[in-house]
């Protein structure tokens, strides 16, 4: 039973860094989204397109489901902050992040430990024989680094940080 | 036996956030540490030193022993960058880095699952009973977490993001 504890340590953990991201994309105005991290860098509103578009492929990596959101990736992961043209509003990026979520939480309440250790779909079961790592479990680590990461950045635009 | 995947996951995402802050650091001079994170907000050397202190902390907070460099709080923990004198080179910061990172790698290999998942040592044995997440894995899962949000930081210094 000790399995259960180190689940719940990493969604323990999954969770305190995505409500530390809500809290302040969701805190923020639509002018406030505009500031840019550090001088011509990226934007607040792109990190979190970002976040959302990397949530949202999570889905299909951990075998969800299909994506909800796949036209994200060419505005907020292909390419650079302001280098296409970027259909989605406030409002929806702040819909498609809190709906991913949603869907992203109640797919890992269904897992039981072995399926945590099974592999995430980007992975052959031939590669996965010999990189028994490459499961969903280090998914979820390492993807809640990738989210700690770009908070702090965003957090570099806070007065006192 | 599943246990160990779930530790190895962790290790393996801490030994990958701090090989990446170590090849940052490692591979800036002198002049180079001096760079602000943003204007006006943290310098390199600073949150290296910080970094440095947080992880020297961990010894005896997972019980591996006494602190090796306690006298780094006072300038990398207790004070924003520049708000006291500094008496550390960057020969310092990188040796004490290493050193307190070898201690670290030594201590987490001595520990089984059930060790990993005993109290940390700034929680009492009654307050762990009510909060048994308080445990060694979730101090290493948060510290993993702190590691990659500065390294969102410093890496705001590199041209190319």
């Amino acid at each position: 039973m000790t399995d259960s504890q180190f689940i719940d340590a990493a969604l323990r953990n999954w969770n305190i860094n995505l409500d530390r991201a809500t809290k302040f994309f969701e805190g923020l105005s639509e002018e406030g989204l505009q500031a840019e991290v550090a001088p011509g860098r990226n934007r607040l509103i792109y990190l979190w397109g970002h976040l959302a578009a990397v949530n949202d492929a999570l889905i299909p990596l951990l075998d969800f489901g299909r994506r909800l959101h796949p036209e994200l990736d060419d505005v907020f992961l292909k390419n650079a902050d302001r280098a296409v043209e970027n259909p989605f509003s406030v409002e929806d990026v702040r819909h498609i992040w809190r709906k991913t979520n949603e869907v992203l939480q109640a797919g890992f309440a269904e897992l039981s430990p072995a399926e945590w250790l099974q592999r995430h779909t980007s992975v052959s079961e031939e590669d996965f024989q010999k990189e028994p790592h490459r499961n969903r479990y280090n998914v979820l680590l390492g993807r809640t680094g990738h989210i700690a990461y770009h908070l702090g950045q965003v957090m570099l635009t806070r007065e006192a940080d």
